[in-house]
């Protein structure tokens, strides 16, 4: 079975919208076995959409639109598919009666343009849309299966989940389940990790692994076709546990997890408390740990120490030791470590000081240069990392970094 | 002059990676009056290629690849358009040489899988990389012009800025250019921008404004498509003075402009320097004002106090005032920015509190109730809000609204 999808709006193919429903739509495919090989984009326009559709149709046994079901007339969708199935457009009351019904639970009027998304092709399977006012469809045709969804993610994605898929297990009698498990490592450059598990990346289906750089993560897919889900999970674990294997303490995570999170479920465990004194990334460690629901129970302060004299007044960083070593320095950043975790009184304190650049760097300290640490009552840590990347991205590799020496510390790795 | 893009990656069809590149081309070809009509993605697949470059050659002149240059049996972009194009696979000792000093400048051993990067359909022109291994080819064919980028958006960047689009101008002396000016918004909601310029978003060719809502801001985009700079300046200029007429104050910038530089840019002028005290914010304000290189000039300190204690014994906010009118009030965040200002010495002290949610709300007081406190010697003001959407998304509104309040604050609006 073979999807494509056609994504309408000018908007998206000038490059003002990112498209992220597609990647969305594909997975959710890909989850109940259909493989997308194709997916185009294509602005507003009737006479393209229509070759298009033409091409998906000679190619495709499923046709997945997304957009152009707005009220306006740039709006085209149905028109179009009416003209390609050759399936007139017929005014259905009880649509009309949904929209209305949504403007009223705003207490809104409905404005009169409205009124023509309540035309759809004939014959149309229509889908209730919870989060807006444009329907969704799905149309039997000539063997083909056309199926158009509304543009905005928040009304495309509960339509997929609720409607589509459910309709195409149960239309094509799908038996096939694709389960996939995502392995999450930090604090590893790719091309270590390609070299440890090379083997794997090797494998043939039903289960193959796949490796995806991120600037401050890797990760690796394990991904398996079977008929039953039992088999799956087994074959998954037995994948799993070779990883877990060969990369040990770098594996931070799996699936939708993301490092705050497991960082701040381990302070939690452990009934630990948090503060942080950051330089150069700014407030990004504090922004992203209570990023976390809840963090409120473990992280109790944090201070943005960005100038040398709030380091030395706010922090107590002696004014001797930042001479000496310099505001990017080991000392600085244990220094306030120490000293944070002893003004706001927690179980552990973070310090992070370096070179987010441009400017800033010296001849022995270069952009990228950043010293971490970590204090607890019974040991400090530090560690020295030189990264690379422009400046959000330094920034972030050093939020992250420390996210990681938290986890690790807590961990005992 | 119509142009397609095909980006080529198993990833991007799956969903793993978000596309943004078709973005960047397609903007930029825009801006030398080349359209982009259709957009294909396709997986490594050289059959499925194949049949995408056919219909491409049919329906386009450009014809813009993007990715699969890479040096893996998965990278299939030139194999593949060589067998489109009947031009085999030449190798190219100049672009080994190329491939080799990227490795020696990073001491690494070129791996010889990257050898098979130096061999390109012969005839073409070779595009040096000059951010990674894999060059871009412009390739002259039966009156189509292909021309194949490699994926990473940091190699793409470049190389269509510095030899895509020069290459373009003058292959098709291009004469009419297209130049856009994007108006920014900030405070008031899509639908009231649009009240107040309906008129001017059903200009018609070569003028034409355009509306685009984000959840922080709405952007206005004017367009001429002209054939002399001047006569775009112009008609740009006019348009843009009716809109700055009609918004004001909720102006705060322009094209590339962003809240935090604007801000920022204010603080320099009007030798401020700033602190700030974030609660539900949790350092994302900090981070903002941070994220702009040379903000320690004016950025002193930045206090997450997040808990009530840290409000109490950090930021000195009476115990009593948080006991009357609880954590979230107008009287908190008037206390945390008059004190984080006191206690740092700074010209102005900014306190935030609010509800982020998902919990924490109370009967009087909802998830996205939002205070925002400024504080300067002359005169403290305060904003309440009621942020819409989920934790992220609340305290993105609130960031940028206290941005937004230090920027009419300086401006005096």
């Amino acid at each position: 079975m073979i999807a494509e999808i056609i994504n309408i709006g000018t908007e998206l193919l000038l490059g003002y919208t990112i498209d992220t429903n597609s990647a969305y739509i594909s997975q959710r495919l890909s989850s109940i076995g259909i493989d997308v090989f194709f997916r185009t984009t294509v602005g507003d326009n009737k006479e393209r959409l229509l070759s298009v559709l033409g091409i998906a149709g000679g190619r495709s046994d499923i046709i997945i639109t997304n957009g152009g079901l707005g009220p306006t007339v740039d709006d085209i969708t149905f028109k179009t598919i009416s003209e390609f199935t050759h399936k007139r457009l017929k005014f259905y009351k009880e649509v009309l009666e949904d929209i209305d019904t949504h403007f009223k639970n705003r207490a809104i009027k409905m404005p009169l343009c409205n009124k023509r998304q309540a035309y759809v092709p004939e014959g149309s399977l229509i889908m209730k849309n919870d989060a807006g006012t444009a329907p969704g469809i799905i149309l039997e045709t000539n063997k083909k299966l056309l199926i158009a969804l509304p543009g905005p993610s928040f009304e495309m994605g509960p339509m997929v989940d609720n409607l589509v898929i459910p309709y195409l297990k149960k239309r094509f009698a799908l038996k096939n389940i694709i389960k996939s498990k995502t392995i999450k490592i930090t604090g590893l450059p790719e091309s270590k990790v390609n070299e440890k598990i090379k083997d794997l990346l090797e494998l043939k289906p039903p289960v193959t692994v796949g490796i995806y750089a991120h600037p401050q993560q890797v990760d690796l897919r394990i991904t398996v076709k079977a008929r039953d889900e039992k088999f799956a999970d087994r074959e998954i674990l037995k994948i799993e546990r070779t990883i877990r294997k060969r990369l040990k303490g770098f594996i931070f995570g799996a699936d939708s997890d993301t490092l705050e999170e497991v960082a701040g479920n381990l302070l939690i465990k452990n009934r630990k408390t948090i503060s942080v004194a950051e330089s150069c990334t700014g407030g990004l460690l504090s922004n992203r740990i209570t990023n976390i629901p809840g963090s409120s129970e473990y992280f109790k302060m944090g201070i943005v120490a960005y100038s040398n004299e709030a380091k030395i007044n706010r922090l107590s960083v002696p004014k001797a030791l930042i001479k000496r070593h310099g505001a990017v320095s080991k000392e600085v950043a244990v220094s306030m470590a120490k000293n944070v975790r002893a003004e706001v009184n927690t179980d552990i304190g973070v310090g992070i000081t370096g070179i987010a650049g441009p400017k800033g760097a010296t001849k022995t300290k270069p952009v990228g240069l950043v010293y971490i640490a970590l204090s607890a009552p019974d040991k400090t840590i530090y560690r020295k990392f030189n990264f690379t990347g422009d400046r959000l991205t330094i920034r972030q590799r050093s939020a992250n970094a420390a996210l990681d020496l938290i986890r690790k510390f807590l961990m005992k790795l």
